[in-house]
Parts: C-alpha cells; sequence; structure tokens
C-alpha cells in the first residue's frame, strides 16, 4: 500500500513546480540552486498526545499544523518558503486514510505560501502518530533574522496576541511569513524569533542568544480573548496575562527593532496583524516586568519545556 | 532539560564548518549558497519496534543507521552530502542519556562524511524511539543520478553483496556515498538507487521509473555471507538466493549503465566494494530471473514495503 500511496499522492501535487527539478518518488528531491539566497533548513516533529490528540482533533488540523510551525521557523528568519519534506509514522490501520487527509490539511497551506512539497518518508507503526517536516527557505538580500541580534535599547515588538492557542489558535494559526518578510524589507530589524513556548521563556532565550536583558510593559501585552476565556473559566489556571506569558504555541514574532522603526511600523501598519511594543531590550541581563509604579520587578521566564532526565 | 540538551549539544559540534553560516540553536540553520550544484533533499524516519529495536540494540548503532540510511538516499543520486537535521521522539525517563548517546553514534559518522549537524527538533513523550532525519547534499557537474534513466540494453550493475542484513548490516553499513561519485563522475552511469527494501522490490521500482523492464542472472548475484547464514540456520526462511533477492536493508547502488562502462569500471576497480553485473534491462515491462537453460522465468518482485490499510 505504500506505494499506492505514494502514487495518490504525486497525483495529488501540482504537476511542477517551479525550481523542482526533481520531485517525490526517486531517492531525494533536487531543488534548483536559486539566484540569490542563501538556503535555511528548519525541522519541526509533532506527536500524538503532544502536539495535538488524535482522538479529538481534524486530521487535517493536524496536518496542516505540522507544516505550519515550520513555516512560523522560517518567518523567524525572515525567510522565503520554498520546498518541504514530509516524513509521517502512521497506524497500520487505516493509515492511508489519515496520511490523506494528513496531506489535504497541508496542501492548501502549502499552496498559500508557494511551498512546494518535494518529498517524504511514509511509514506504518504500531505507535502513535507522528509526524516530521523539514522546511527549506531562501534568505532574501536582507540576510537571515537571528535570534543574536537585539541590543540594548531596542524595543520588543510582538505581532498578534497571546495566550489561550490551546483553545484553537494552535491548529489555525498563520505563520508571520508575510509579516516578517515586509518588517525586515521595509524597517531596522535588529533580531527575530517565533514564540513556540511561551513569551516569556521565548523572549529570555532571545536575550541569552544576544547577550542582553529585557523589561516587559505587563499593560502593552497583547491579550487574546482565548487568554481572557482561559482565566475565567478557571482563575486557578493563572490570570488572562498569565496565560500570555506562558502558554506556548501562540506562534507569533518577537522582533527587537529601534524605537524609531517599530514606532513608524506600527503608524505605517503595512499589514492586517496587529503590531504591539511590549517592552525594551536592556543591557543588563535578567527578565523583568515593570509594577503599576514602573519599577523592575523580575520576572521567571515559564513556558513549555520537554521534561527529560 | 531541553534547553541543556541543546547546549551539550552545540558543545559537542565542531565550532565552525565551511558553509554553515547558522547553526543549532537560532529557529532554523543557513547555509551558504554553494558556488555549483542543486541542492538535493532526502529525508528517512526510523521508528523502535520497525527499523531496530531499543531494548536489543546499541543506541549508538541506531543513531548512526539514521544518518546513513540518508546519506544512503545522496549516494543514489550521486550527489554529495552537506547538512542534516534530526529530530527525535524520545521517552521521558533517560531521553537526556539516549540522546547522548544516538548523537554519539552518528556524529562520527557525519565526520567521516563531512556533513554538518546543523539543528533538530528534540522531544520528549510516552511513545516510542522515533528518529527522523532530514539530509542535504549537493549535484556534481555530472547532475543527479535518477531511477528513471535506465534503458534497454544497459546492465545492471550492482555494489556489495545482498541478503542478511538483518544479522548485523542494516545497522553498520557503508553507505555508497563516495563509490556512486566514483562511478558517476568516471564512467557513464544512466540511472541509480539504493537498496532499502529488497533488491527484487527495488529493482522494479527501478524499472517502473525508468519505463524498462529487467533481466537478472540469479547466478551472477553477490550473495552475503549473512544469506548464506541464515538460509543454512532456517532452510524455511528461503534460500540464500532468495535471502538476498528479497531482505533489504542491503543499502547497496543498483545501477543502469552501458555493458562497455560497467565493463570497464569492473575491470578498474576503482574502489574496494564490489561491482558486479547482475543482469540486463529490457524494452519489455516486468521482472525476470534465468533458468539453468538461460531461459526467462518471471520473477515477482519481494521485499519490504509498509502494511497500510
Amino acid at each position: 500500500m505504500e506505494s499506492q500511496f505514494i502514487a495518490w499522492l504525486r497525483s495529488r501535487l501540482p504537476p511542477a513546480t517551479a525550481g523542482v527539478l526533481v520531485g517525490p518518488g526517486d531517492d531525494a528531491a533536487v531543488l534548483a540552486q536559486s539566484e540569490q539566497g542563501d538556503t535555511v533548513v528548519t525541522t519541526d516533529m509533532l506527536m500524538d498526545g503532544v502536539d495535538f490528540r488524535l482522538a479529538e482533533a481534524d486530521p487535517r488540523r493536524i496536518g496542516r499544523k505540522a507544516l505550519a510551525v515550520n513555516l512560523s521557523d522560517l518567518a523567524a528568519m525572515g525567510s522565503i518558503p520554498t520546498a518541504v519534506v514530509v516524513s509521517l509514522a502512521l497506524p497500520h490501520a487505516g493509515g492511508f486514510a489519515l496520511a490523506q487527509e494528513l496531506y489535504e490539511g497541508l496542501l492548501p497551506l502549502a499552496a498559500e505560501f508557494d511551498v512546494a512539497v518535494v518529498g517524504g518518508d511514509t511509514n506504518t507503526w504500531q505507535g502513535p502518530l507522528v509526524l516530521s517536516i523539514t522546511a527549506l527557505g531562501r534568505t532574501t538580500k536582507r540576510g537571515p533574522l537571528l535570534r543574536s541580534g537585539a541590543r540594548a535599547g531596542d524595543v520588543i515588538v510582538a505581532t498578534g496576541e497571546f495566550g489561550g492557542s490551546i483553545l484553537g489558535k494552535h491548529f489555525d494559526f498563520t505563520p508571520r511569513v508575510r509579516e516578517a518578510l515586509v518588517l525586515a524589507e521595509r524597517y531596522e530589524v535588529h533580531a527575530a524569533m517565533d514564540v513556540s513556548d511561551g513569551l516569556s521563556l521565548d523572549l529570555s532565550r532571545m536575550c541569552s542568544e544576544s547577550g542582553c536583558g529585557a523589561v516587559l510593559r505587563p499593560d502593552a501585552i497583547p491579550i487574546s480573548e482565548d487568554a481572557r476565556r482561559l482565566a475565567a473559566r478557571d482563575a486557578a489556571t493563572g490570570s488572562a496575562l498569565e496565560h500570555a506569558l506562558s502558554d506556548g504555541e501562540d506562534f507569533e514574532l518577537l522582533l527587537a527593532m529601534p524605537a524609531e522603526a517599530a514606532a513608524r511600523a506600527i503608524r505605517d501598519r503595512p499589514f492586517a496583524a496587529r503590531l504591539t511594543i511590549v517592552g525594551e531590550f536592556t543591557a543588563e541581563r535578567g527578565l523583568w516586568s515593570l509594577d503599576a509604579a514602573d519599577a523592575r520587578v523580575p520576572l521567571a521566564p515559564r513556558g513549555y519545556e520537554h521534561r527529560m532526565t
């Protein structure tokens, strides 16, 4: 059935894509060397019970998410997505139909971002569903946006809203590819990353890579309706702000920009997504929040980390 | 612990590698555009209970295999390996030490083939161990070796020996990267693939991609000592020849070459690995074996296919 699945997949993909010299079906794919830009490569693995629950979720949303999280990483690099390979570990029973549904979810997103599915590895086993996607992109003339470029005095700029993604956004978010490219092209951006594990945790990582610290303005953080909903439903899970600071899977961008460039971008509104200044990078290492009197209070980075002993 | 693991990994990798502009630790890696060659990309996922048994195998051999199967695909394309990304789904308990052992197995092979480990995704969960590696390479001036180039009249050339890889070779094989590059550079090669699922099954796939058929000479097929050992141990599993035709995980190359070029390569002995003419491609589609009277007998392709319903 594996060969039959590959035959189905080849029939389901667009017949020819610019730059794809060899697509699925050979030992490897071949992509034409682009005239400009270096190659950007990222990979993300999604597992049943960790990143989704197959028993509860539409497989198309799972397939879409597996691609979207990779595109979010390419966005965080300010790069243009080009191609992906998709590996699946499927259950034996119903694996064919499941694989089709996963692809039916990811293919529209691939088309939307002009990404070619150039290969993969389709397996069956007795374990839970695993999807592993590697995405390739290319840099623009500006070069890649790194985590490590934030400087003291830069403001912290965030796209979109934070918290509560478990209510649906972790499946249905739009990777900020276009927003990152617009910002990198038109404004001075010193650093960027995407928030996958939690705003405060990922910001602390960005600081650590940049060798600086950060102060967050809690009243400026764009809190999603879903974060408010979670807090209202069960206050024991934390306030809406706490959800926004630590929930993870927001897949929004954090950027380090000079204050003037950030202010100009916010004035220009170059895209529909909200753009907010949520704080400032500092020379002193550490993470702080400003209290009501504008005094710094240490903030413990919180978010999702894989448990490993 | 995830961050600690990444810190360990970054300390374990060579400090800088030519062509790697951004290595592990950012949202994605960046590889310098090579001066020549298109980008080749392949991916393979290995799962506990299917491709290895964690309870029985040294994790270093598992890590090595996960990389080696990808390099074998790049070899089959006649391409030069450049970089890999490594995704892991590890058990919570002992995951850190296991991940280290997997890497200690794959890093020496990466060094041997001058491949940079540029990123990955390290996860823990309650399911069995999964490794997913994506390997990048670049084509040579000759261009990629495809499965689809075999022509009627070409001989079928095989590297190494076949069958019985379950006794150890499926872990410890050397991917035929150097052999493929030498053959592609010095001799006329029309098509190539690597044998991962079984000589007869993979040959039938090569025929199908090339729009031709093939006749195998059973007395010419290089049968491994391990295939003979399996047949001697339990005749019910098939003859040594049957093992060679269908066992899979040989990770040897099948090549389509003009008879004269193949004869010259075999005379030249350009590398240590055995090189054998095992049959011929035919205009008529199908797969045959020659009997003692040199008459064609239909041969059913056999090998490993993932069960999927």
